[in-house]
């Protein structure tokens, strides 16, 4: 064991294979479905193909107010060489009109109404002069379904209307109640267990005594699992204490589908998590050629997937952005996401060290009509205001030296763009 | 009251006069703030200025694992010419050592612990050789603040870390609690009460009569509020009868702070809305030079703005989007949002017809490396589908005539592009 805490980080594993490794063995899956009613579907993850089971509407409608007719009746009606009819009835919105429309016969219909037996077609308002209470003349010729919103107008039966894996939008949830139904089969969401590691940490509110720190990591990282589409399970914070931080690790992989931990990253003598890690389960990479998350730790408990964060706050997010946010929406079956992506140019020169992936938060702005970034601090994982002062994140790969003034690179956008 | 009925959309009124008139009569502000915790509070609107009331941290701390020392008294260490200290001790993370560290003395230390007084800088593990128990030798010179993270190197006290009007992302949250608060003042979010009409119109789940259609445009409103921001508040179904549409218009407004009601827009005997909105306070605008949504009304019941949609699913959204949407994110609030907005081509002429605003429902794909979108249906606002289908919305101001084929112009994404 003594090994795991003294190895360091003597050898860092590159950013891709590291990635690739703790993929590979961690193997998530999209989670097994739920069936939920569609009052409380919003944003969820489709977890079937939507078929439609009859036409939407299942009958043709009126598309106009006016009079419904057989067409074929109206043929050579004009301004001047208008056609009598005789009114038979009101069709009434919402129920059926009994009567068949017979030979120069009309019923007074409204937009939306079925479209009574017999009739093809509706003659607008405009176009008729009611002559007597039961009767009319029209004043124009017109074809065949004309003004009518025909049966499966909207969707046809047997249309495949929403595919597996669309995040759901009011417009979907519409469709699916169009269909006549209240229940969706959607992706159960993935729990994501978050514990933090010690003995200087406080949670906020309470009287801080010297030396001590508030940890703000757990409810960041508890806030970026909702936000990434998890349940978060709050495991609360362990003393920097090998037993007490494999007891919690423990529970969280009985619990949950992801677990989350942090700090005790570093290579000090009182890093235990990484052999707690080892001891309940496998450590497969640990320390990584990035910057910041050097000390990202990637493991596996019980085959639940196991990622030990920097206790550094910036590091953590870069951390749980790179290795967590991608199993939960891998578990979530998420397979689309609108991510704000923009190109700027750097306003200054950027280094960054060969073979390292790094992550740099930007400040975007606009000016004069252009976009431009300007990189915040690079290094300071601590600082987690700088997180709160950024709007965008620019990753500069291995392979890649640095960025020049005036280059236009890719920025993910997590805040809005400065004016 | 019959000329309201009768009125019809002989005069429609331009898009952004209509827009201007009712935001100008409904004057919406900012609503009242209110104290909520700071673990339920992701994606709230910030109501206050987050002021620090002390540096963060608070102390002086270790940024490596080593020895805590007075640099002056590493000055000339090599190498070739160590310089021996007594070890004092080891400095406990999230306690105070209180012993200060005096000439040639050191406290082993870890990062993130307290600096002792005394000491000014640190000296890294690697840097040191152990001779024996309580004492090392240093072979390198280094200067003061040298591996120690400053007091206020994170936030200094009296820094405006957020300004009101931010939308909360994790780490704001982290940055107030980080501040050792636990409630933070945010925008109420203001209520949307939600109405339908129609004798025509049932609830999904139930056996459908002839000629009835399923209510989607509730649940799609109320699922839009719930995505603006708002708290939607059901008003449920109302039948074409002027006194029902009456009493339920008056539990909106009395209720909520903005009142939403579908059909009965259309020029028809039926059409007892806009009857019912100047019964109970005043319309400002019936007839909108738009497609679709022409035949949106705008008024006040009781101070409240009240929005009435077309009853067709697509007129409704857009009407919606244009109408309803700001008026929220005005009472949220929110000073800021993050839009997909790209740029792309069109394959195709689009026609358009000048002084009509026209909100044209497009698909957006990417073909070798460049962005197109095709629209989809112009017309055909009854076609709910068509906002499932359509990943974006692009649209044609009434002083444009159109659209060329292979023109670059604006889209607001809704859904992702299409690959």
């Amino acid at each position: 064991m003594a090994s795991v805490r003294m190895r360091g980080f003597l050898g860092t594993t590159s950013f891709l294979e590291a990635r690739k490794k703790f993929f590979d063995a961690a193997n998530p899956k999209v989670s097994e479905s739920e069936k939920i009613s569609i009052y409380g579907a919003l944003g969820r993850v489709l977890a079937e193909d939507v078929i439609a089971e009859d036409d939407v509407p299942n009958f043709d409608r009126a598309a106009m107010d006016g009079f419904a007719v057989r067409a074929s009746d109206t043929f050579g009606a004009s301004q001047t060489n208008p056609i009598i009819f005789e009114v038979i009835g009101q069709v009434q919105i919402g129920s059926i009109f009994d009567v068949k429309i017979g030979k120069n016969q009309a019923a007074s219909i409204v937009t939306g109404a079925t479209l009574p037996e017999g009739a093809d077609a509706v003659v607008m308002l405009e176009y008729t002069r009611r002559l007597r209470e039961n009767e009319i003349e029209i004043i124009t010729s017109i074809t065949p379904g004309e003004n009518v919103s025909k049966r499966g107008e909207d969707i046809k039966k047997g249309e495949i209307i929403l595919r597996k894996g669309a995040i759901l939008k009011p417009q979907d949830i519409g469709v699916i109640a169009s269909l006549n139904r209240t229940l969706v089969e959607v992706v159960r969401k993935p729990i994501v267990a978050v514990m933090t590691t010690g003995n200087e940490l406080v949670e906020p509110g309470e009287t801080i005594q010297p030396g001590k720190i508030i940890d703000t990591d757990r409810i960041v990282l508890l806030n970026m699992v909702l936000e990434a589409g998890g349940i978060p399970l709050d495991l609360g914070r362990a003393q920097d204490n090998l037993e007490e931080i494999k007891s919690k690790l423990k529970i969280g992989a009985e619990k949950a589908d992801i677990v989350v931990i942090t700090g005790g990253t570093s290579v000090g003598i009182r890093d235990y998590v990484h052999e707690a890690i080892e001891s309940l389960g496998k450590l497969i990479v640990h320390g990584i050629a990035m910057r910041p998350a050097k000390p990202t730790g990637l493991g596996i408990i019980g085959g639940k997937p196991v990622v030990s964060l920097s206790g550094y706050p910036v590091a953590a997010m870069v951390g749980f952005d790179q290795f967590v946010k991608p199993l939960i929406e891998k578990m979530s079956g998420k397979c689309e996401e609108l991510k704000p992506i923009i190109r700027a140019q750097s306003t200054r020169r950027i280094a960054s060290s060969p073979g390292v992936r790094e992550f740099i938060r930007v400040i975007v702005f606009e000016k004069d009509g252009k976009l431009f970034f300007e990189p915040l601090k690079i290094r300071g994982s601590g600082i987690l205001s700088s997180m709160v002062k950024a709007n965008g994140l620019v990753i500069i790969p291995e392979n890649k030296e640095g960025i020049e003034a005036g280059e236009e690179v890719e920025i993910t956008l997590f805040k809005p763009i400065v004016k």
